[in-house]
């Protein structure tokens, strides 16, 4: 009995130890962000990127080797260290950002007040443009919201871009009409039919969750006079986004074995699991943390607006002969199965791995570095 | 020029200022080490679980209110602080563990030397039981390392369980027998037919990377005399895991959508983009977080033995039609597309919507936590 309290006490006086240890990590890390705060206003001020690669690399480096020496393990002091950084970014995003192009009169976004639109109207508010929202109410005034208009920028849902960008006609030639749809070569031959000044096409790899754009990619697929709309490009760059140029068509092929192929077979799979009276509180609990991803891949899709994917995939009509033909090789590998033939199906999944090659490799080291992370989400 | 240089200065000694917070931070997290080591050692000693729900809960409480006061965001602390004790329940687990059956004569891990065996030798080993592993080569001697064991394990691959199973006729009858293939009700079965003793039928969870086995499941199906194999169960515990009973049948079928299904149609995916000579390194190039992630999932199969897929998915000729019933709603659902129409595609989500219920919104705040640690991995 006595042995116990004094197990219990000095277990009491080492949490206390911990508690004291971790109160002083809070004043540490509100001290780190005002250091980084400061730093912030002074690059928003300078018209600096906010994210320096070099610098990160080198941090990292000095702490990883810190961490060795006092026989820590340098992933910890990384995985904290970027986490830090994260966090970093958004309060220098704050700060706001150096306007790369004073001279642009006026930026509208049409679909403005739309979850993605938003974040560009914040982001050029934020960098001193002035910025019009063109909603669906506006059209009547729409003459004279968009007659002193440098940059127009289409974010309306799918669906509706090729009209809207009909009613374009009337722009100033000088003025740099954009859109963000998801698709690309559609709307960039309208936006070339409809506009003679310049015009870009782009797809911004990111959802309406980002808290700013440090290392989001944006897909940019040139239009007319790249060299009107540079400073456009320059202004993402200030904002911490990676533009990766790539033609329309080649956009669209890849886009319907990502975008379009994933977000059908996943809907099906969702559909499948309904009918098959699948127990989803079970599934859940008897989840490892790989089947609880997918099952969250799946799931996530179902709370979010049903005309958003099915815009997506209903646009491009191209992609069903190609869906079809992974149907027909699903069953023609279930055939396989039916007829006990492991070594087809052992030959065919080594073609693929020697398809895949180094990316395999890399691809089971983020997803294992991606269930560590997994693991820390668990309560 | 000069404002240039003062620029320059500033900054220079604002990232002074975070090498020198960053160097306490690192000092600080070594210290929080060497006291959560003693704690680990303390609980070790006395067989006390490492993860205690009620301590880590209200830890996390108290920082993040200080957090708030100090104007810093309490998902940031959160965030470190779980990633700290995700840590140190490693270096928790290297103290070793209570042996909670000290009257257990020896531990025969059947195929311990393979990746998940050895995290069972590796654990029963620190928790001080006597442990012999029984690999192919030691068939001649099996009845010699079989004679006084208290508990066999059998984890060898899928495809060789039944057949091993039948080698055990001859086991002392209180020896508790056990497997851990992923699938239960056949292997249960064996077990029963063979061993006239205790029996239990275990699924591990997690795949041969984790560390330790704190928050991870394990689940158990009950075979016969549960009274006797309950302090092995206890033992887990001790290590860490969660125990999830369920009904060998139930296990199957859950287990026949969750991993069978997935595995066999992630593998179809990989063939399907190979075989429309999809470009792999511009569609990472262009993924989005989300799209990589997929990407990743599938990609990473393709680095693991095929051996080990193909088992699992020939294992159970029952999935056949299950699967078939898939490929077959996806044609139908691809139908809805080709016809173009919307309303019965959209009528179809909304029905999967609500059967999601909840957890379809829960799934959704997963991903975004997990796309946010994504992000944390980006270079």
């Amino acid at each position: 009995m006595s042995s116990k309290l004094t197990l219990d006490q000095q277990l009491g006086e080492l949490r206390d130890n911990i508690d004291d240890l971790d109160s002083q990590l809070v004043a540490l890390l509100a001290k780190r962000r005002a250091v980084t705060t400061k730093v912030g206003q002074l690059k928003s001020a300078a018209g600096m990127p906010i994210f320096v690669p070099e610098r990160e690399k080198s941090l990292l480096t000095m702490r990883r080797q810190q961490a060795s020496d006092a026989g820590l393990s340098p992933e910890l002091i990384e995985d904290i260290l970027r986490r830090l950084m994260q966090d970093s970014y958004i309060s220098q995003d704050a700060s706001g950002y150096l306007c790369v192009n004073p001279d642009c009169k006026k930026v509208v976004v049409i679909g403005g007040n739309g979850q993605l639109g938003q974040i560009f109207v914040d982001l050029f508010n934020r960098s001193s443009y002035q910025v019009s929202v063109l909603e669906q109410a506006d059209w009547p005034n729409s003459e004279a919201i968009l007659a002193d208009a440098s940059l127009v920028i289409v974010a309306v849902p799918i669906r509706l871009t090729a009209r809207i960008i009909q009613k374009l006609a009337s722009l100033p030639r000088e003025c740099i009409l954009v859109d963000i749809t998801s698709i690309k070569a559609a709307p960039l031959n309208e936006m070339m039919k409809v506009h003679a000044g310049p015009v870009l096409g782009l797809h911004p790899m990111f959802g309406p969750d980002v808290t700013g754009l440090v290392k989001q990619t944006i897909i940019a697929c040139e239009g007319r006079y790249p060299q009107q709309y540079q400073w456009l490009l320059d202004q993402f760059n200030v904002w911490g986004a990676k533009i990766y140029p790539v033609d329309a068509q080649a956009h669209d092929q890849a886009m319907s074995m990502v975008q379009v192929m994933r977000h059908f077979s996943t809907i099906a799979y969702g559909y499948h699991l309904m009918s098959e009276g699948a127990d989803i509180a079970q599934l859940v609990d008897m989840s490892s943390p790989i089947y609880r991803l997918e099952l969250i891949m799946v799931g996530r899709l179902f709370a979010q607006n049903p005309e958003l994917y099915t815009d997506i995939i209903f646009s491009n009509q191209d992609n069903i002969a190609m869906m079809k033909r992974f149907a027909h090789r699903f069953l023609a590998l279930l055939e396989n199965v039916e007829l006990n033939d492991k070594d087809a199906f052992i030959a065919m999944f080594s073609e693929v791995s020697d398809w895949f090659g180094d990316y395999a490799d890399t691809f089971l080291d983020e997803s294992k570095a991606m269930l560590a992370k997994a693991d820390q989400l668990k309560k």
